[in-house]
């Protein structure tokens, strides 16, 4: 199996989607022989799942309601033989869903494992969804909606068993006679047949991770934007697609960038020679990722966090004190809050952590409990983090030409990232969009 | 009491440092009527009683020798009556110093509490010196070797209790027929009259912080250098003496500046309009530190640590795990290590710390240990940490300039500290030298 | 409200029964006026909704098979209107359940919660079936199937929150109009709404503390036995039953005596003036309990465990160890066994632990743990447990001729219980009977 | 190596204590050849060391009166080269003392380490004494002050380490030419070098353990009474020796009867071959230890407690809570408090402790702290404890009779010790005494 595509769910929204998706596959496949095609579920499902979720009252009509846009795209995409086995799949499968959701509000209760169970229907019907009109468009294709992925029972973010995965999948290309098989992202389930879900990074992990499993030579993500860009367009008019970035780039620019890859993504691809392509369904440009920085590598895009704050923690006792910086994170963690970055100065007569707004009530309720002991003064700023993204750092000129433009901003902090292919400066929440821009004209126009 | 003068234990080793000092004291003491002084032990005497602490069977020889010393200075330093007294006052300092350090031998153990008691005779004897010395030459002085500082029993570390001392003192000074009162700095007692030691921070801090009690308008610091320099002369040829320090601008300065001050010194200053003077006993420059920030203010002088090593552990799974830099940051803490400085950028991807060359081997042993589960690599380089400190750093344009500068030196992090006077570099080993002294001519040349 | 009745379950199975509680509350009601009755599901309803909870697969069929149950009980006893209406009641309740066990089949999943729910109902349709059956037979009454009962959230053992439940439970006799108020023993409700259960003790339990509530004179637990008898009738043939209790032999006997009744059933009886009358639904005698003990008391009954195993930890090592029976009985309570009787004889050389034959492996697992370090050595052996309350233990000539009685069987342990109105015999297990017979011998003849 | 004597230090008081101390190891080298001599510090001079570690002030005093006292008998009971070379060894150590106490004195303090090394002196030193004495009066021996048993650090209460001690006293077998090696009990020293002490069963179980250690047939316990008796003769006016006992009635009798022996004394017996024999240096009677049961035995002897309380800790939550033993446990445990005897009755609904009445208190304060939670109400009374021992108790007669008595003094508790060779009685403080006594009569008249 040479190549796994992945259809994301944001691409899946009407029947001029499904035709360009139709025309995508029949030309890799017509390349490529076999494939596998691994879906997200179809625009919105999985929001309006979660949402079943949280307001039990109305699930059963959230599930109906799910049920009808597929049957609709399906009638509209399918006919004869195709439409009805499909018809009678999406039923079965809409009619368990109702179940579910007809239990949840009987019961009021929702456990992380029946959160999960609900959340994966919307990839399992997408499954049957899309391999029927595949075959109704000609392809030989076959949509297998349980998921192959074996998984431990944490749900929410279950761990993927990969031997056992290796050996479902296994069977499945060889049992299956047509060149296209269709898979769920996204889900998993444990031995015991419940189902999970994987969490963080969703289909795209599983498109990598099935990749690594198979020994893929390529996965192609296929979504809205055309690869991974210098910069969010919406941002910067003259943003442009990223022709190649190693894996170090796309890791550092996955997360911040425009496009909203998941670094665990690429978490299957480390020391394996397999290439990911993100591509537009729409438009031409893709990015390839894959192998290590090149010599020719330059600047390749901007990251921008603009809602940003930045809490400094000042004591005279940090200064000496081991451990401070210990107590300090494991407040953090307790609060459940994500620091996007932490720095103690040489001095160390304070403690700064970046976090998102959303979160920095929380921590610092728990800091202020502090004062008296550890704490003396704790300060709340505004800040924006930029970041760029490249080989090119690694060259001095290149990187001192980069930190020369940001010093003109103030910058609170800079510091590199992993193997130093990427410089994240915070600065003043003003200082950002300005900082930002000159920074991606750099990119551009050199 | 308006005056604090803080003499210094490396200013105490020969008759010609002691005349200075009478001088200095005499010329006080003639300007402000009553003064405190608190005195260091004498040069390299804290040092042998470590020793002795340690060299057990040699501690009684040890002890004979450190008598010796203070008897041998005497002996040039005073005659007639106060010779005789202070004679008999270090003979029975010494007489029981002996006998502990015999003690000690004969048990072949030191406890926490026993440790501090040997370390208190040299700041006790040292009382007893300089004020024979200062009576000798006409000054009316009264040395009182028992500590006033009443602390809890946390041995080698001793928190002072505040209201408690202030009453020892008050009575003191009541009590005095004399301008000069020479007290021992370093050291503190419990409740139990047992002999405690300050640590960090040393004399200095008891040097303020008696000031705070009696709330004087000046501690003078005397030592062997013009105050807190620029740089470090040994390797800025044309570093000079700084005139002002705001007190953000010292304490970003103490610890990591040519004159080792320690940051605590400062703990009592914060929030009392009490001046702050580090000066020379052989020469003419000093330092003032009081107050805050100025508007006129701008650079002030150069931190440089050399020999530090930056640990860069990556792993993708840090990316979004709450809760790491914790885990990290406390692995840094069971090992005992130092963390200088902890930098996770916002990529997530990867948390650096900066650690003192000497430490390094403890902490990685732990992080080896997380290898499998949190950490997926780790890499180790020879960094340099350069500081500039100065309010100045406030002001755009020299920020930006600095940051200019720092950036053809290919830095791996640039931070800034507490109340925006420092800004600290962290570069390759070899590029320390040459950012050090790029960024100290801007200070002394602009 | 000067009366509460209770109704068991286990006198709730026919026609004959029901005719019989309508009399006995017919009775109580002339006598007495207003009355609340506290009724347990029917016979075999709780066990059979814990089933329900096990075997998810058949819960609707249990579910089914329960409604039906009520629905014929109430055709034979109840017509007109009256069986109209809680013909209704029922079909609303057992809709409920059936979509309830619907659920958790479809889930495959029972919480502590849902279980509570799914107990709730054994109770909520008892309610609604004898307050009917009492209506058709011309006895005012008002069936009030939610429970007044307010709780924590502790499923499965909830606490009772007093005040709330006061407050409830006077609203209900305010509002009402008739004589007798039929409410739900065994179960509450949280705050929030949700069904809970009031786990040991039962609906006993609901009726003395709703009893306490409303401070009433007088409870009537009715049940299949004449009152509280002096020995097992199935084991000692001239057992009789026993006419008064102080609320010390009641507690003592109540869970190791013929009839089962918990001691916590007692609980809100301590320190106010309320009689607790046991009763038979079908025979005349009955047993008073109430205050302390009186001058003419003597022995009353007879208790009889065995089937129970002594554990003999010897270690010569406890000896002086302080805390050796802390770390046993941790050890116990770990592995959940509860431990009946401990001892540790005066000369500290074993500790001996009385536990259930049923639980007795998994704590001598963790005594082998134990070997080596605490432990030399287990001796296990078969023993009977044999209890003799009464008020008249107190009295030095019937304690010595009990405890000379048990001196021929060859007694391993003797203990005397709370306030000194019993004797335990630990014996070996063949023993256990002649001592018990013998015993009981004296309580019937004196 | 067959015969291991220990001498007691409460007979070695006098030179007529000596003089029968010669004798007795002059009859049983003559016997037995070979034999070593464990020696207890002499008369009240381990009770005058540990004052001397409580009373620092005066210890250096403490240390020359015990020096004297060793010295005065020294020259009453040797001469000529035998006290030149004692006095010698005796002068060392005492300097050696008196070097510690004085370095005590100096630091005002004493760790346990220190502790230990001060008690070592009264073995050491009696060591000394008791071989010059030998050697004066012709009997071959050598003293070896130094102990021999290897122990880990637990200063206080050391650990042996059998296998490195058996290697030193096999060493100073095959390296001594003489019939008596005197050696001291009670102590001995860390790999380092360090002295400690064993603490619980001081000198006899340095003798049983030695004579573990080389396979002695027989250990000889020298003590002022002729062996173990009925009962303590001042309260049993015809308290008689017991000619033999089996192991298991000896540990029972070993805590509680007239002649306070550790029971951790038997620990290195059980398992082989090896008479324990209790003797007098006085009397003539001895009391024989070793073996089983025997068919013969009857009742053996007397203990009794008269100053303890019983402590009932009554909650009606016991009842069923599995854990209220392990928590009232473990506060006894954290108090400190040694739990005489445990009992909680099958009814669960009380737990009974009985404590000595010097650690009441402490109890009972956590005991208060539990109140509202678990605990309902705390009564405390006074109680004897009383014990009667012999294997004779296994027989049913003797057992039903031994009750039938105790029943006449209304016991709270009656109990079985290990392997069924005791009964304890708990009863009413003012009952103890005619329980003992009737009890005691038993043993002695049948």
């Amino acid at each position: 199996m040479d190549l796994i595509v992945k259809i994301g769910g944001s691409i899946q929204k009407d029947e001029k989607d499904y035709e360009l998706i139709v025309e995508k596959i029949r030309k890799y496949s017509q390349k490529n022989g076999k494939l596998i095609v691994v879906t997200s579920a179809i625009k919105n499902v999985t929001n309006d799942l979660i949402n079943a979720t949280i307001n039990i009252d109305n699930s059963p009509d959230i599930a109906s309601e799910i049920y009808e846009r597929h049957v609709k795209l399906l009638s509209k995409l399918a006919d004869g033989k195709e439409f009805e086995n499909a018809f009678k799949d999406l039923s079965r499968l809409s009619d368990e869903l109702f179940r579910v959701t007809w239990s949840i509000r009987v019961l009021d209760e929702v456990t992380p494992r029946v959160k999960d169970y609900i959340l994966s229907f919307g990839e399992r019907m997408a499954t049957v969804l899309l391999s029927a009109v595949l075959r109704s468009n000609g392809i030989e294709a076959e949509g297998i909606s349980t998921p192959p992925l074996i998984t431990d029972d944490n749900y929410g973010e279950a761990n993927v068993i990969e031997e056992l995965s290796k050996k479902e999948i296994d069977n499945i290309i060889k049992n299956s006679k047509v060149n296209v098989i269709v898979l769920p992202g996204f889900i998993g389930r444990t031995k015991q047949g419940k189902y999970t879900t994987l969490g963080r990074g969703g289909s795209d992990y599983t498109a990598t991770l099935i990749g690594k499993l198979v020994r893929a030579r390529e996965v192609r993500l296929v979504t809205e934007v055309p690869g991974i860009m210098t910069g969010d367009p919406k941002k910067f008019s003259n943003a442009k697609t990223i022709p190649r970035l190693s894996l170090e780039e796309a890791i550092e620019l996955s997360q911040l960038g425009a496009k909203r890859l998941h670094p665990r993504t690429f978490d299957p691809v480390f020391n394996i020679d397999m290439k990911v392509i993100v591509e537009s369904l729409y438009e031409d440009g893709f990015t390839v990722i894959n192998g290590e920085c090149e010599k020719s590598d330059g600047l390749k895009g901007i990251s921008y966090l603009d809602n940003m704050k930045l809490i400094t923690v000042e004591s005279t006792k940090i200064v000496g004190k081991i451990g401070s910086a210990a107590k300090i994170t494991s407040e953090a963690k307790e609060a459940g809050v994500n620091i996007v970055s932490i720095s103690q100065p040489a001095s160390e007569t304070t403690i700064q952590l970046a976090v998102d707004s959303s979160s920095v009530n929380r921590l610092l309720e728990r800091l202020e409990g502090l004062k008296g002991t550890l704490v003396k003064n704790i300060e709340v700023n505004d800040i924006s983090i930029v970041g760029i993204v490249g080989c090119g750092i690694r060259k001095k000129e290149i990187s001192t030409k980069v930190i020369s433009i940001a010093a003109k901003y103030d910058p609170l902090a800079i510091a590199r990232g992993i193997s130093n292919v990427s410089l994240t400066f915070i600065v003043n929440k003003e200082e950002g969009e300005n900082l930002s821009k000159e920074l991606h004209e750099v990119i551009v126009n050199g």
